[in-house]
């Protein structure tokens, strides 16, 4: 549960930020090397490879070297864990609405018509 | 766009913290005063208003006064606005996923049988 509580932090920390969504964005059409995904940021390439950084090590993406050339690979996992976090959060309220349902129709049902 | 930018980069930061998880969890069964929101936790209060206000101001939940009792109320939008920025991304690849089986299917009529 800690662990699962640190991933997420970690996944949600990596796309506060539109470099780091630009990159995923790019990542979603295809792998792609290093200086492809630098190209449309006008970012030194450090600091830009802090980005790729933060993306790796929470789980975002992959990168493998080949040669001289980095590639970098969307991970969908993480889109998963993502959405299973909001679906949880929704069906705490859609509880709240079923219950909120059922005490009107039983308020309705036992009142005289 | 920049605006829309900015706001999921609010979302997210919001969120990339367990304190602010808890808190949204706990209002999604519906609202609470700052006092019982801050009851699990083992935090001073000022500490605990900064968690608040991050996740009052990125756009989660609302406030209101009445008298002396702070309540909160989670607020649904950025629910939606969460998973139409997955769906966004989910679209890239599956959009890539069709036109890799596209070409595929294509590659299989063309080669003799």
């Amino acid at each position: 549960m800690e662990q699962y509580s640190e991933r997420l932090d970690g996944l949600f920390q990596a796309i506060a930020d539109p470099t780091r969504r630009a990159v995923l964005k790019r990542l979603g059409k295809g792998p792609a090397s290093i200086s492809e995904l630098a190209k449309p940021f006008d970012m030194a390439l450090p600091s830009f490879m802090k980005h790729i950084h933060l993306l790796e090590d929470s789980g975002w993406i992959h990168t493998r070297k080949e040669g001289r050339v980095r590639t970098c690979v969307l991970d969908r996992k993480p889109f998963a864990t993502v959405e299973a976090w909001l679906s949880e959060q929704r069906a705490l309220w859609e509880g709240r609405t079923d219950r909120l349902e059922a005490f009107v129709t039983t308020q309705q049902k036992e009142e005289p018509e």
